[in-house]
């Protein structure tokens, strides 16, 4: 039994205030707690600002690139202990919890090897110089500079390493502190990679600091170089989105919320071919890892209606061989939901879904035992107009089939219904129904994952966020941006255009011959 | 006597409701009114959504482009009619309303241009593809695509022609509809451009609408694929920064708002210097043209202290000689202010600027006769550190000279202060002295503008905006972006990830072989 700290200001702090108890969500015992209150945001945010920033940005993008790739390396050298750890707090199996930390010490050692090809320095020039007056003595180059400010992550409980690690990433790269909220149901992992991180000292003191418990009040102190990115429900997010001083005072914010993502199977696809050994494939993986809490998970499964009888019956049988359990056994392939909280979410949620669909397997009925846990649920839609389809988010193992023509309009119009996704798939070989379904899907979401017979064996499937490739989507999803590459370090940094002489501008600012 | 008509659902209505009267702000004149009611909001997004962007997008960029060349002729074939309206009831001079005018096609014809390098199609590459999988042949490639909504720009009333022009530009070649506000008191202008527009036939129905009056409530039916760019005060932008349902749908807002711009001698350049006469000639230009009405016109001149003197008796002298007087009078070289409301903010600002500094010239005191004029005002600060002068816009023909020991050091702190602007430009040919400044200054500004020997008579000054480099600025400044190109794009596109089998994404949406 453990009360978790916060590491703040130079130091671990004990937090006060009414305590929050972390659970086993396989056996509902008591691990320890986090308690919101007794941190000095204030002084936090200071330390951050006087300390933590100056000593990352006096080491320049390739240094901090180094870092990064040190906290890579630390995190898979205590990878068996993060993993049992991940067991007991976050009802993670063995698989689900290398995904988070591999993705965490993946996407940290992605970002250190993206550093060796930009600059040593600070200035990150963007794009080609141009000609802005009569002649081209007077020069224009845009310019990326590390913003000095804050970065506030506020996490997510499902993805406590990743979600973390790749906030982080960008934002260290970018030579900016970070003040890391730790997703409460599941803040053991987070906390115990916090104290890696500080035991470390990789990091420069004031460039990491640790919240364990609340982050209420701190968005009040932030201020126009300071960026806030969120990870969690759209509800909280409008509520961030909306506080009055980060709008008064224009303080960036990225979101990633609720997203109701859609697996489309094309019309062409027969029940033998590996492009559709692919689609079942991965709508099991997406519904059942990390029981199915991940924001990129398939919620909506399109299915040309003549087909809906086979599918299902494919589904049912690969997802009745999934039994929840203790993820600490060794044969368990999918573990409880994260909390009790969530349990009755979910169960609700199904229970929402059930009104307009028919349950293939599993459902909301509690199963026997103590732990938080429910089957893989798999629905199929009566109506596929009913609005609650496209709208309700059940973050756990569950999925609705959707019934569609097979032609690319209507499986674009159902897809969209989402009002903007993190990601959809599409599995087909037919080069014309792809590329209408593209065409008419990409802007209402941040990614699209398509199968086909040459993917197979090739890739991770469309729930993996891969950090070469942006992951956010637009309305719903919560009209954000991450990772992508460079494109990741954009929160974090300032663009500005400068202008003036073209022999000063272009040497000193431009591709040739960076500054300091 | 005219009451101005909004464009909206395919024809020209008649507001309702309280009339705001237009004035001749040189005479006080009556010329007409807008009233804020009668629109029927819901239908002019219905017409945009299902008329104005399918019609757009049917098109694809380069097509688009054209439509923009177009404009940009429209615009000039009626440039002396438009001179006209800008006087009178813009107050601008003959140079004023070129500026704007001129600006205004300048940057219809730049996106014209652009586009004819863009793909003939809807689908803009971003970036190279890169490998995901364990091979090449699982491949990732970010694409543009406009997005199906609406663009409502809310203009300023400073800039009635370049203001639309240049949002209309980025939303029209990016594929997506706009409606047009019209800011209150130059209403005239931006009425007659919309006339020209809809009469000429150019856009297809629906891609263009137009407000005179009021958008309240507007906001409130907007969605995920829309978008609001917004220029105006912080105040107005804060409101639409968090406006409940733009928040909670996460609808795109791009806001350019107030800037306390500053304008820096370096220590070096003598009084016979090139860029020392670059320099009082740009803060002249800055102060007095449109009357100081300008979002990036200089607000704080930093001065070493030692040259103050000799610094305040130059501008002193040139300020002097011009006279505000009525502009539809060929030797006038500055009008009135637009308004009764901005001729007694600006009056009222000019006041609280001298509690805490030296009125060198001009000053608050009324003017003979009608007409909202406002004599150059240079005052010079007693206190550096008085927060007035860093947070303060007085948005009229006012500046205030700031001493500073000549270190960039010090220039980077007095700069900063005013907590994210639009453009800082800095004047001196001292390398080291440059280079330090726009690293310290660059996060929190949008653009510099650097005056040295080599620029004498190569550029225009800071305050011209021009579109191949970004329009925005951080914190106070809006925290927007608008124009730099391409980049201007981006409010009005979605960026997604396409990832899968190399032979179609390649193919199909990377840099060979565009789609449609």
């Amino acid at each position: 039994m453990i009360s978790l700290q916060s590491y703040v200001g130079g130091r671990w702090v004990t937090g006060s205030g009414d305590p929050k108890t972390l659970h086993d969500p396989a056996t509902e015992a008591v691990l320890g707690d986090v308690r919101p209150g007794g941190l000095d945001f204030g002084a936090a945010l200071a330390h951050a600002r006087t300390r933590g920033g100056p000593a990352l940005r006096a080491l320049g993008f390739r240094q901090r690139g180094e870092l990064l790739k040190a906290l890579a390396g630390k995190l898979h050298e205590h990878r068996d202990e993060l993993i049992e750890i991940a067991a007991r707090n976050g009802g993670n199996t063995r698989g689900d919890a290398k995904f988070d930390l591999d993705g965490a010490s993946g996407t940290l050692a992605f970002y250190a090897q993206l550093a060796t090809s930009m600059p040593a320095g600070n200035c990150l020039p963007d794009g080609e110089g141009l000609q802005l007056g009569r002649t081209p003595r007077f020069w224009g180059q845009h310019v990326w500079l590390p913003r000095p400010g804050v970065a506030v992550h506020v996490n997510a409980f499902n993805f406590p390493a990743w979600g973390m690690g790749e906030k982080m990433a960008c934002a260290l790269l970018a030579g900016v502190p970070v003040i890391e909220k730790a997703g409460t149901p599941s803040a053991l992992l987070a906390y115990r990679i916090a104290q890696l991180v500080i035991e470390s000292g990789i990091l420069p003191e004031g460039a990491f600091q640790f919240v364990a418990g609340s982050v209420s009040g701190l968005l009040d102190l932030l201020g126009p170089m300071d960026a806030v990115a969120f990870t969690g429900s759209s509800a909280t997010g409008a509520l961030i989105r909306g506080n009055r001083n980060l709008v008064a005072r224009n303080v960036r914010v990225n979101l990633e919320a609720d997203s109701i993502n859609s697996a489309v199977l094309g019309p062409d696809p027969e029940a033998d071919s590996d492009t559709y050994g692919q689609f079942l494939a991965n709508v099991v993986v997406d519904m059942t890892q990390k029981a199915g809490q991940k924001c990129t998970a398939v919620r909506r499964i399109l299915v040309p209606s003549g087909q809906l009888d086979e599918v299902a019956d494919a589904l049912r049988e690969r997802l009745q061989a999934i039994v929840p359990g203790n993820p600490l056994q060794a044969d368990v392939r999918m573990g409880p939901v994260a909390s009790a909280e969530q349990l009755r979410d979910v169960r609700a949620g199904i229970d929402r879904l059930a009104a307009v669909a028919q349950v293939v397997t599993g459902g909301s009925r509690p199963l026997p035992g103590p732990g938080y846990f429910v089957p893989p649920t798999l629905l199929r839609a009566r109506d596929p107009d009913a609005a609650v389809l496209h709208e309700l988010e059940v973050f756990g193992p569950c999925a609705t089939m959707i019934g569609y023509d097979g032609s690319a309009a209507a499986a674009i119009d159902l897809c969209n219904r989402g009002g903007g996704s993190l990601v959809a798939s599409a599995y087909s070989d037919d080069r014309s129904f792809v590329e209408q379904l593209v065409l008419g899907i990409a802007p209402w979401h941040g990614r699209v994952w398509l199968g086909s017979e040459k993917t197979q064996g090739q890739a991770l499937g469309p729930g993996a966020v891969l950090p070469g490739t942006i992951h956010g989507g637009p309305g719903r999803a919560g009209g954000g941006e991450e990772l992508g590459g460079l494109r990741g370090l954009s929160l974090y940094l300032q663009r500005t255009a400068v202008q003036g002489d073209r022999a000063v501008v272009g040497r000193t600012f431009g591709g040739e011959g960076q500054p300091g």
